[in-house]
C-alpha cells in the first residue's frame, strides 16, 4: 500500500478496513483463499476508502459501519478490475500478474463475481437502506458506463461529454459514493451531505483524468503498463480529444485508432505528438480545475486538520506520478 | 414464459414483475437494450418470483415491495445464467441462442455485471435491510458454490454432502431467499418466516435434483440441449453418484470423467446404463422427499387456496418433464 502525505490520520482505520476485507467467507475454497490474498496483498491507494474515513472524521471518529462502507467501496473497486483486466486482457496491474494472467476466464469471472457479492455483503453490514441504495445505484452506473465504453461511437464522433460521462461513471461515481455514504452514516445534515458528495466527485473527475494523462507523460516502469495504453486500446481519452480538435486531419491518429497500426514505435510517436502539442498540459488545468472545486466544496466546513487534509488530498491527486 | 398449473392465481402479479424487470435504465445503450429485451422474452418458468408472490398471497396481496424483491429475485437468476452460459461455453439455453453466442465475451461480462447491479437495485427498493442482507448473503452463497465447483475434487472423490452443499448454493437457497425474503416483507411472525424458507429451501433441492435427472431422461427436444450435458462437463450428479456407489470400477464412466472419451455415442451409452440400473428412479424418490418436506413445512398454516397452489406446485416440480 502506497502511502499518501497527510494520509496517516487515517492510517489505524485503514488497517481496520484491511481486516474487514479480509474477513471474505473463502470457505475453504483453496485456490479463492488465495487469490483473495493475492488481490488484497497487492492493493493500491486505498484512496476510496479513505474518503469514506476522512468524511467520518469530520463528524466523529469512524465506527464499524463506517468501516464496513469503506470496506465495501474498495472490495466494489477491486471486483470491477478483476473483470475488466480480463476484458482488457491486461497481464499486470501495479507490477503484479493479475488475475486472468494465471487462471482461466471462467475462474476469473467468478471471482469477480463473488468480490461484488462480498461488497454488497459489506455494504448491508451498514444496515442503512440509503447507503445500500446508493451502493446499488452507484454500481449500475459504473456497468452502464462500462458497456457504454464497448460500444462507443467511432473514434472521430467521441465527443467531450462522452469523454465526461465515462470517466464519471468509471471514477468519480465510486469516490462520490464513498462521500456521500460515509456523511450519511455520521447523520450529517443534508446539505453537508451534499457538499461531502460533490468534493467527492470533483475529486474524482480530477483523479480520473490524471490517470488519463499519466498514460501519456508517466514512467512506464513506476505504471507498471507501457505508455500509451488507452491509445493501444482505442480510447480516446482528455489528451488525444483536445489533440484533436486542433489536428483533427492527423494521420498518425487515424490510423491508430483505425487499427491499422499499433506497433510500439508508431505508439510512442503518437504519445510524444500529443504531449508536444500541450493538449496534456490543458488536460492538466482541467484536472487542476476540478480540485479547485472539491476544495470549494469543503468552504463551509471548520478548518481544522481533518479539513487540511482533505484538501492536502486535492493537491495531491494532480501532483501524483503514479 | 410456460404456465404451471394453479399458478394463474398469480398471473397478474408475475406480469407486474416483468414490467419491473424491464424498467432497468439501459440508458439509450442500444445494444444493452436489446439485450435485455431479448433476456427478458426468452425467459423461463418464473418460478422463484412466483414463490415470493405465493408467499405475500398468504398474508395479503403484493404491493410493490414484493414485486420488486421478486424481481430482484428473477434478475439475480438471470445475471447468474448469463455468466453460467459464457463459462460453461453453454450457445442455446431454452433452445434460443444464448448471449455469449452473439457477443463477445466481454460484453457478456459486462451485461451479467450489469444484471447483477440490476437486482442489487431492485433489491434496494424494498427498502428493508434484511431482506437486503439476505439476498447479498444468497449472492455470496451462489458464487461461492460455483467456484467450489470450477475448482472441485476429482470425480471420484465426490461425496453426496458435495453434491448436497452444491445443490444448496446453486438452487435452493435462491428459492429459500424468495420465500424467506417475501415473509420479511410481509411482517410475517419468525416461525412463520422459518417455515416459508423451509418450504423454499426444501422445494429447491428438489428442483435441481429433478433438473440434474432431466438430463438423463429429459426429451432433448424439449430441454434444448443434449442429454447427459453434465456428465459431458465433468459433473457428477445425483444419478451417477447412486450408479458409482453400486459400480465404482465402471470403465465407460472413468473414461468420460478422465476426459478419455466424450464422444456422443459414449455419452449416450453412459447415460442409458445408468438409467437401466434404476440409478434415476432412487434419484427421483430422493426429489419426492424434498417435496414431501416442503409441504410438510405448511402443515400450520391455514388450509387455504394459496397453500393448496404450494403444495401442488411442489408436486409439479417431480411431475415436470422440462
Amino acid at each position: 500500500m502506497k502511502t499518501i502525505p497527510g494520509l496517516s490520520l487515517v492510517n489505524e482505520d485503514l488497517a481496520l478496513v484491511e481486516s474487514k476485507m479480509r474477513e471474505a467467507p473463502h470457505e475453504n475454497i483453496e485456490p479463492l483463499a488465495t487469490a483473495l490474498d493475492v488481490i488484497l496483498s497487492s492493493g493500491g491507494k486505498r484512496l476510496r476508502p479513505a474518503l469514506a474515513l476522512l468524511t467520518s472524521h469530520f463528524y466523529h471518529p469512524p465506527g464499524d459501519k463506517v468501516i464496513s462502507l469503506a470496506a465495501a467501496v474498495e472490495m466494489l473497486h477491486t471486483a470491477t478490475l478483476v473483470h475488466d483486466d480480463l476484458i482488457d486482457n491486461a497481464l499486470l496491474r501495479r507490477g503484479n500478474p493479475t488475475l486472468n494472467a494465471v487462471w482461466s476466464p471462467g475462474a476469473t469471472i467468478l471471482t469477480g463475481d463473488f468480490l461484488f457479492a462480498w461488497a454488497a455483503n459489506l455494504a448491508a453490514q451498514t444496515e442503512n437502506v440509503r447507503v445500500m441504495n446508493i451502493f446499488a445505484q452507484t454500481l449500475m452506473v459504473i456497468c452502464s458506463g462500462e458497456l457504454r465504453q464497448l460500444f462507443r461511437r467511432s473514434w472521430r464522433e467521441q465527443t467531450r461529454e462522452d469523454y465526461d460521462r465515462r470517466i464519471y461513471a468509471k471514477t468519480a461515481s465510486l469516490f462520490a459514493a464513498a462521500t456521500e455514504s460515509a456523511a450519511v452514516l455520521v447523520g450529517a445534515l443534508k446539505p453537508e451531505v451534499q457538499a461531502l458528495r460533490d468534493y467527492g466527485q470533483q475529486l474524482g473527475m480530477a483523479f480520473q483524468i490524471v490517470d488519463d494523462v499519466l498514460d501519456f507523460v508517466g514512467s512506464p516502469k513506476e505504471m507498471g503498463k507501457p505508455v500509451g495504453s488507452d491509445m493501444r486500446q482505442g480510447i480516446v481519452t482528455l489528451p488525444t480529444l483536445h489533440y484533436l480538435e486542433q489536428h483533427p486531419d492527423d494521420e498518425l491518429l487515424a490510423q491508430i485508432f483505425e487499427g491499422r497500426q499499433a506497433d510500439n514505435p508508431i505508439i510512442e510517436a503518437a504519445v510524444t505528438r500529443i504531449r508536444q502539442a500541450g493538449a496534456v498540459e490543458t488536460a492538466m488545468d482541467e484536472a487542476r480545475a476540478y480540485v479547485k472545486r472539491a476544495q470549494a466544496a469543503l468552504t463551509s466546513f471548520p478548518a481544522n486538520g481533518i479539513r487540511q487534509v482533505m484538501l492536502d488530498l486535492a493537491d495531491f491527486v494532480v501532483q501524483r506520478r503514479t
